[in-house]
């Protein structure tokens, strides 16, 4: 079983409107509603990857009922605590005239000390029945800057593979707990690092002093161009076949997915460094953020090119 | 008991957001969530002004939900019909640096066959113990053109007296039913007499002849300017006092509010035209839409000024 974490989920709408503009009132018929958060389309992908999930973290009022519904209709199990504050709301707001793209992420609700442990509590039943627990995305307010740190701990303490795609203080607290895998892009990484990152020089260098501290598998996503993916002996660059891009929000998601499920299919290194850069890719092929399509994940698998850095 | 009909109910969302541009993201912590659609404003402020009202209409899905939550919350009784469809969200996001409102609407659901016909009989049920029946706004798809027309005349056939505001075909076949009152704004009446209306001899020349088509009462509101009243008999300008505009959104159905309330409690023509316009006025001193501070209805009814032009 995979458990993906997702402390602030989101019910996600799209609007598609052209020539978008400010100070206009739009009537919208094409309107597409998903539940969202990163550690949800983690669970999406992977459940569409035939793997068994169960999806944790914060749910708060009728944005959180949807949720929780639209999940279950996914045929993911959950185990979410409830808290009194609403799940956020994000809105985007497509326009294919102007090749626009304006969000609108509400910060979300805030945590009460005792919903946070009632989720520790949560948590630790879930990871007797869990092999890999996958944390991502942002964190709502209320919740401390280690949560993460202290989420991998219990993890490792019970035998369980911790995956956390992190940002921010969030994730320099995490890696301090040496989670067996984090992904932060490249803007992430620099973050992290303090400084800019001018070449891929120096993101191998940064990801291998990342991996000396004690973390298994960092994966550095590049959009586009693939991902560099580093292990205390070996780094690889993991080139994205070319494709025809249609959106690629979640793919990064897709990826993380594609790495928990090649790990529960005890693919070796390779293979699974393949699998989670074609899953990302096939997510990137899709309208709706963390869907893939099986066939064409493993159509473009044999068309990922592996390149060793190191 | 005043019954407010509303076919297309909204979750209104409102979010402030300084210097709003297109292809941006925005995270945001001023989100203000709200329950809308002109019958569910009219259902606010004329609870607010201390009516016994009664709520209906077509709701669905989590949205549906909430209103329905929300307004037992305020008092209000609701018998809305179920829906299979998904209530529709409203997005207002206001600028306070450009000043500008964008807003985006979607549609709303689909109405059945089956859920109309079970609306038609929920709708007679009703007007068993109504007095008014208010029905206000935009209709669903599914819902036919004659909607209004049809209710008009199953209200009146049991004695309740049907006041409607709408636009389009819509209002001009509930005309023929021969509503106690519409509450047409300048363009609407426009779009129902088919030509521009230049000036005040115009509106008065055309709310009059739909008098005389058996239509007891017009209202033609004019914004900040206040509202023509007309009636077989007389024909009104009232006058909105000066005041400082906070939100000028539903105060056309606090309007209509205060018409209804005023109808319940006996008041004559002069008073009950001051007191809607008191009331519209109230609103729009107010951020929240469908608000009133009756204290402050009162201050204003001895300010609205009644000029009589026929």
């Amino acid at each position: 079983m995979i458990t993906t974490v997702t402390l602030n989920p989101a019910v996600d709408r799209s609007y598609i409107i052209n020539d978008f503009k400010p100070d206009n009132k739009y009537r919208v018929n094409d309107v597409t509603v998903t539940v969202g958060g990163k550690g949800i389309n983690v669970a999406k992908t992977a459940s569409i990857l035939g793997e068994k999930i169960n999806a944790t973290g914060f749910l708060g009022g009728l944005s959180g009922d949807y949720i929780k519904r639209e999940l279950v209709k996914l045929g993911i199990s959950t185990s979410f605590v409830s808290i009194k504050g609403e799940s956020r709301n994000f809105t985007a707001i497509i326009d294919p005239i102007n090749k626009t793209e304006t969000t609108v992420n509400e910060e979300g609700p805030f945590v009460t000390k005792s919903e946070l442990t009632t989720f520790i509590k949560e948590y630790i039943k879930i990871l007797k029945y869990s092999k890999i627990i996958i944390a991502s995305g942002s964190v709502p307010k209320g919740v401390p800057k280690t949560i993460y740190r202290d989420m991998v701990k219990i993890a490792k303490d019970n035998k369980v593979i911790p995956i956390i795609d992190a940002s921010g203080k969030y994730l320099e607290e995490a890696i301090k707990a040496k989670p067996y895998m984090i992904k932060p892009n490249i803007q992430e990484l620099r973050d992290l690092v303090g400084y800019g990152l001018k070449n891929e020089f120096e993101i191998v260098h940064e990801s291998r002093y990342i991996c000396k501290q004690g973390v298994e598998l960092v994966v550095i996503s590049l959009g586009s161009e693939g991902a560099i993916f580093a292990t205390q002996e070996k780094v690889f660059k993991v080139k994205t076949p070319n494709i025809k891009l249609v959106n690629a929000v979640g793919s990064g998601d897709a990826l993380v997915a594609g790495i928990a499920t090649a790990m529960i299919r005890n693919y070796c290194l390779e293979e699974m460094l393949k699998y989670s850069v074609a899953c990302g890719t096939a997510n990137a092929l899709e309208k709706e953020i963390g869907y893939v399509d099986r066939k064409k994940v493993e159509q473009l698998y044999n068309k990922v090119e592996l390149l060793r850095l190191v």
